[in-house]
């Protein structure tokens, strides 16, 4: 393969690439990614290495970065990929093998399908019947708020949602370009779609001492500092919190809706994690149902989008790109516009569509798959609570850890202490000092986490992201690892300090996980 | 629903919405994509019409105005819903019912996936051993042409791999912003994509009397022309076309090459009609095998991008959204950069690449599927020769219609003789003519067809785009009622001139396909 960039030809004349480093679109050089960035990728390399019999001090790596719930060992939900399986195979319907309810779901949606084929593209907003089940599905998960499936857009995951709707609101130059409010820290879609879209990323930060809390006064900081370079006009939430694993209160969603409301935001409520919430103190609360209880005068008003997806919650299903998001008090001739910008990419994924339909649409009590399908979810929801506490005892037992409740989604997003003189090495490395500090955790254990930096944090702190998705198994081995590793790495680099607690203490937690 | 702009609040303040026409992003509204547009949305209209009872001077909408092969009756391809059926359902590896084939394919497909689930994630380039599949498929396609896998991307759909590549490319400001040349007429993807990304587009024309050939002396003037104010970088050829059916020589994709070899261009070749070609005279000539016959020189430097689909060919699985592209030459870090461009959406479905696989990996004569699934093939593609032929045929039996012959991919665009008169009422409707044309039609025989100024066409000329896609009972219906609408149209806007041809021969030339 020829990589140079300048080629010299036959003829002696030189022929240069068209696409270089120096021509490339500066706003996709500009995007970044971590979830999927380089730690990533030495994990895959030293993981392949490990196949062809390459030496490590592990024997397997453990791959915590990224909310893949297959991909760590759960299985799917039964009821689900009979539907898919069914939809993708008619021939299926006359088989007694399958129960009588997922061949019913699965001859609703077919009857839905152009040719009741998953091979033909959907209308550009999805399928009409699976629209009509997830507003049935919103109407009673917001306890009776009206939910009308002409504002529901399937999406192919929640990602194109979020993307397709941030594209709508980007525009203006100069003061009047669109500001984005984004929390600190976040899921990098965001900064990643900001960046690409040369929108301003305006930064407002959770408030790590108050267990991620989002605090009102924090907003107005931002906000009233952003009117100064930009026009701000949407504020995105992320509930249950990624990474941050926070659950918002209902007071503080009313803050943030009253706070839109009065400065003229387009509200965006990423909720892909609504079924993940484990801590008996929270409850989710959607933004939609906020808004509707204060009052007619918000509810009719503010523009909001809500977004959901197949991948999270109890299925995990995220190979089959499947989500769909619901938009409030969309103006109707932008509404069109935003009709138009998804049917050039036709279609989100048929199977995906259906995937989502199941989510919606599960078997209910008087259903032969109920018992089944019931016992499945609360295994993977009781599991993933398990995990949640047992990362945030454990860690909180190593010194130089701090780590919030897990009180939703996927993730602990503990604060990791790193020595000055450890900063300093990463430093003249050219590399972020908690990026260091994954990357020689992954060289040691095989475990790959994501550093706080590619989330976004307040400066002079550090942090790692980490899935809650290992199974109890493996996870109670990641932490130990984790553990050793990070005394052995303040021993390094702070070799005079005193641990505050001691290996005695992560043993007595993890005892009551036994 | 409130739909009001301006929203009058309790405190007698007006609250404006944030998302209007005013403020919405203005590269999202200068996108135009015909083959959903409004003539699309009224047939929905009239459709739903239908069915609630409301009378028409007809009783079913025939839609032609898109490549959806299921929708239009065609069945899937057994072999691969068996598959992905499998792959959704791996208890089903267990039964009996399967062929081993498929049983193979689903088991090597589940190992490719994190936890052997369709439900992962998979890399952002897609599965391992399906892009290994794809590898092999192009060499044999391209007769032992050496072929990577790591150039292979999956992709969901071809559409999303144009995209990401047209991304990379766009740079610059002024006249050295990107320019993107795209035959005229096209499809409709390109240009939405370079109006949403503020390329410049470059339009090179089709040559209609020598059966939409491409011309290399109208490249040459087109690039001239573009060079005074803009950058050329990218050449974009469709082949077999679409809209425009033909299938490109082999001495013109030479001939296309070299020119971009001399002018430092990109290359993107859609080639996702590669299994569509129906002329005897005519073959499908990868843009990759003659770019390696050109010799060493051409192959080792020309960077070149080719992508393909599930959509199309025999099998016609445009919802599973599953596509791939082999991208020759990039640059290494250039490669890197898109990688992580694609990692932002995660994956491409897992479902769709599963299909995706079975295209590139069909049964081989040895298999048990291999009989069944040769008679479905050949059944598919058998159809849609004669339909192709029946189509040209019967165009142009029509006076006032000339069809150039369908050599390959799905649609005929035609040329329709609009009379002054026509041309003049449709101005004053401020409507295009084939606009105008295809919206009467629409209306008054249930037809649905997208105008040529969806894809571009020399000033002056009207054309409209059809699928042969109706099974060939409907088709003939199709074709009559157009033919019928045509003469009636003719006679209103232009009641003194004489048809050159008579309604006997139409009905001659049905004949030989009853």
């Amino acid at each position: 393969r020829n990589q140079a960039t300048v080629v010299l030809r036959e003829n002696g004349k030189t022929r240069e690439k068209t696409l270089t480093m120096g021509t490339l679109n500066p706003q996709v050089k500009a995007v970044e990614y971590a979830v999927r960035g380089p730690i990533v990728t030495k994990a895959g390399d030293i993981e392949r290495g490990l196949q062809q019999g390459q030496k490590h001090p592990f024997t397997e790596v453990i791959k915590a970065n990224i909310g893949d719930s297959h991909a760590m060992g759960q299985k799917p939900i039964t009821f689900l990929r009979q539907v898919v399986a069914l939809c993708s195979f008619p021939e299926l319907l006359d088989s007694s093998s399958f129960p009588e309810d997922a061949k019913q779901r699965a001859r609703r949606i077919l009857q839905g399908c152009g040719g009741q084929s998953l091979g033909s593209y959907s209308a550009s907003q999805g399928v009409d019947c699976i629209r009509q089940d997830v507003a049935v599905y919103i109407e009673q998960r917001d306890k009776g708020v009206p939910a009308d499936w002409d504002n529901i857009y399937l999406t192919t995951g929640a990602s194109d949602g979020i993307v397709s709707i941030l594209k709508m609101l980007v525009s203006g130059q100069g003061r009047s370009r669109s500001g984005v409010m984004i929390p600190i820290p976040q899921y990098p879609l965001y900064s990643a779609a900001i960046s690409e879209m040369e929108a301003v990323q305006i930064n407002y930060y959770l408030d790590e001492d108050n267990c991620w809390a989002l605090d009102i006064n924090e907003l107005h900081r931002a906000y009233q500092a952003a009117k100064e370079h930009c026009h701000p006009r949407v504020i995105c939430i992320i509930n249950p919190g990624n990474p941050t694993g926070q659950v918002q209160s209902k007071k503080c969603i009313e803050e943030v809706l009253h706070f839109a409301y009065e400065e003229n935001l387009f509200v965006m409520s990423d909720e892909v994690y609504q079924d993940n919430v484990y801590s008996p103190d929270c409850q989710f609360h959607s933004f939609k149902k906020v808004l509707y209880e204060m009052g007619p005068e918000y509810f009719n008003t503010v523009e909001l989008a809500s977004f959901h997806s197949t991948s999270k919650g109890y299925s995990g299903e995220c190979g089959f790109r499947g989500g769909y998001m619901e938009v409030l008090n969309l103006d109707l001739e932008v509404k069109a516009q935003l009709v138009k910008l998804l049917s050039i990419r036709l279609c989100p994924p048929v199977s995906g569509q259906a995937a989502m339909d199941v989510i919606v649409n599960p078997p209910l009590p008087h259903e032969p798959s109920y018992l089944q399908f019931h016992k499945e979810k609360s295994a993977v929801l009781g599991a993933l609570a398990e995990k949640a506490q047992m990362t945030e005892q454990i860690l909180n037992t190593v010194p130089g850890i701090k780590c919030n409740p897990v009180q939703g989604a996927m993730y602990a997003f503990p604060r990791i202490f790193i020595p000055p003189r450890a900063v300093e090495a990463a430093m003249s490395l050219g590399m972020s000092p908690d990026m260091m500090y994954c990357l020689r955790l992954l060289e040691e254990t095989g475990i790959c986490l994501v550093p706080g930096s590619g989330f976004g944090q307040r400066e002079g702190t550090y942090h790692f992201r980490m899935t809650i998705l290992p199974t109890t198994e493996k996870l109670k081995v990641l932490l130990e690892k984790l553990r050793d590793f990070h005394i052995k790495f303040l021993k390094e680099y702070a070799p005079l300090e005193e641990p505050k607690r001691s290996e005695d203490d992560t043993q007595e937690a993890l005892k009551q996980f036994r």
